[in-house]
């Protein structure tokens, strides 16, 4: 059902945790199955200098997240903004197609963190 | 957002597992998701001695399912058939209403378990 990738995403998550003095915070929802998702961001000259997520999401929300804060780190805003759900899928191997709604989450909210950190300038 | 219950059958839920030589196997999917549960029961005398469950769901999921296992353990057939979702949730101290249907899946895998012993017999 799952690729390796998912699995050892899902069993080893990496960036679990809040960033207390983070420069944006987002939080989305899943009207599907109620999760929540929460983004913190650190962002130094442009850059995405640390992002951490917190869920009680499931396995795909959970590998999704993991996987989108590893290929957010270190990247312009910019191009933090332009990795898309799909990108996370494909670098996770893919997704069960059911499932493709929760990686939906960890977009939203790196779009909501990035969106905050911007309102803040 | 959840009880401290719910917070500790998350973080160390029991009866995770599977039994590799059941006496039933029973399988649910949650159309609203698309998560799924996997219940295992060991049956002696009519009783159900042992009984394990896996899932790649959320958090509610895995809480309800922790929570239900705890319930059905040692209870006869007949007993362990009649625990509803709503039982579950209560003994959990409650779950957000959103959350509700993640409580469904534990029952309705524990019904397709026992069904299961009951065509082997
Ligand atoms: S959201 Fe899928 S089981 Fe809870």
């Amino acid at each position: 059902l799952y690729s390796e990738i998912v699995m050892d995403h899902f069993q080893n998550p990496r960036n679990v945790g809040e960033i207390k003095d983070a420069d944006g915070v987002g939080e989305a929802g899943n009207p599907r199955c109620g999760d929540i998702m929460k983004i913190y961001i650190k962002v130094e000259n442009d850059h995405i200098v640390d992002i951490k997520f917190k869920t009680f999401g499931c396995a795909s929300a959970i590998a999704s997240s993991s996987m989108a804060t590893e290929l957010v780190m270190g990247k312009t805003i910019e191009e933090a903004w332009n990795i898309t759900n799909s990108a996370v899928a494909k670098a996770l191997d893919g997704l069960p197609p059911i499932k493709m709604h929760c990686s939906v989450l960890a977009e939203e909210a790196i779009h909501g963190a990035i969106n905050d950190y911007r309102r803040r300038q």
